[in-house]
């Protein structure tokens, strides 16, 4: 089986993953720019997403560059990380709208742990399709970036309550980290 | 002609499919987690048909991979194909938004026998198209699972009067039946 | 220059347009399948708009095929053609809400018109960068079809007011026509 | 790296972005045409964007096949000329909404400034990677067409408290400059 098909199709879903959360960026009734300036959460919230949507884009195309056989179980591990991909616009939508009240904070940390469980579930499975030997496994390594993101996901549900901005500014740490594309990878190929 | 631009274009549809099922799930103006809770039979049937819609789009990677040759009849039988499938969004969000009423489930049901007649005479036009002693024709054989599915499907239509609980079971049932993917051609290539 | 990815960014805005317009399809409030009979004119429309949308695709797809050479002026004239076919989920959905009413029979029968227009341009210029000998000029010979179509889409925009049951059955007579693909240019191949 | 992927990429959240303006586009509750010809402004405002769109895909797809390789840093400039092309369906719908409003009209600029700025980093890396000697740095020179769009776009938004028609004619007439495709590329190739 070959891994064309499948890089197509993730980079279809995942482009209009990217694209639609534009869709909530809705209109406003008034051409003044006072209405514009108040849309201001939900455009901080899509660039956040848009950024993160783009980094699993960039490290999706990474690992796929290091894999040369696909199985059944690993489409369904990649559908399995578009799923929690397809609800960030959701969550993006939800704490843009309420500007970061706690609750969506929350959740939005919620949908992007889950997206990083998904993607170290679909990378262990690559790595045990390709062996420990292989250049995937040599380049992903320990995974240090991938836990320590999880750390912060998980203090950024954690302290929602406490204080929605702590938690804000953990999910903009770890875009930042992640923005410089997954190197290990590039360099080891 | 060859099959490249056919699964490009397949690929496409079936990722928008996919992925505007989300835009279903509306935002709810508050901010409190009992809003979000409220969704949950909304969350439910967007699982179950992204479950199914992902189930399509493997079985037909895998039914194009044993595929060596197209003609104009089997484009249609593949648009007649992503026609059923388009309308899973709409079957979708109707059930979800009903809390699983009777008539909606029905309706999803039928949706999904329909999809699995298209699916068919797909596969029937392919295998004449490449002949009963070709790769595709002794993969797919006897075609026991799809059987089974168009059975549910029935009586999960006929069973919605009485419990559209009885009908959502039968169409899980098939989801969790078809989550393995086509291995009978993975095998036979 | 080469074709591909002319080929990939149409069959990405056709997948598009295809799919969106089931978006059109609000969900009813009710559960009820008297609500769902009721869309029954936008049902109407959405199949008549898809099979539409899937002759361009196909013909578009053939035509591509024959097609060895691509130029600046090219690509602007299918932008130009995908212009025209993206407003078929307008012009469907106001058909289909105001149940075949006269004015937006019309209209459908004007964009319809200009989508066969662009097509038409579009050959021409590939024609003309291929040469009168070529496998494409021959394939597509006097273009008899392209020309009733034209006249059916006249004759369905001048009656509109008259009755607009006899342009749609026109329109749908246009349809049936081409649902057999562009077997011109699939038997010079 | 190779640049497959990053092209199939940019085709779908192009492709995506040039359709979904589409959906700006509401219906009208009558069937009059004189409610169909009260949409003129968000039509017009439909046509200028669609034909940017159309430039900016010409002119990615002319400029990345003079490429031949791509780094991380390569990717993010792509993405970030995505987001920016992204924000174009909103303020396309809030100027036509808005019947070419000062306010609209000024931030449909800035988008299309921001655009540009973005196709400039852009180039700018890709040249830097590719070399002073490149074919591509050739191709593209002084980028004089460049340099009069961020002209106009700047006088455009400044201009739009004074008319926002000035302001308009200044975007159309940086549409027409570029309606004809790069050449500059096609030629050095």
């Amino acid at each position: 089986m070959h891994k064309g098909r499948l890089e197509a199709f993730s980079d279809g879903v995942i482009a209009i993953i990217i694209t639609i959360m534009v869709l909530e960026f809705k209109v406003p009734h008034e051409p003044s720019l006072s209405a514009l300036l108040n849309l201001w959460p939900i455009f901080i919230s899509y660039i956040l997403s848009f950024i993160y949507v783009g980094i699993y884009w960039n490290n999706h195309h990474h690992m796929l560059q290091a894999t040369t056989k696909i199985s059944g179980g690993i489409l369904w591990a990649n559908l399995h990380l578009l799923f929690w991909l397809s609800l960030i616009p959701f969550s993006t939508a939800w704490m843009g709208e309420n500007h970061f009240a706690d609750g969506p904070v929350a959740v939005y940390g919620v949908v992007l742990f889950m997206c990083a469980v998904a993607y170290i579930i679909l990378q262990n499975r690559l790595i045990k399709h390709h062996g420990n030997e292989s250049v995937l496994a040599k380049a992903i390594g320990s995974d240090r970036k991938g836990k320590i993101s999880m750390l912060c996901y998980v203090s950024g549900i954690a302290l929602s309550h406490v204080s929605p901005w702590i938690s804000s500014a953990l999910y903009v740490f770890v875009a930042l980290m992640w923005l410089i594309p997954d190197r290990r990878i590039e360099d080891a190929v």
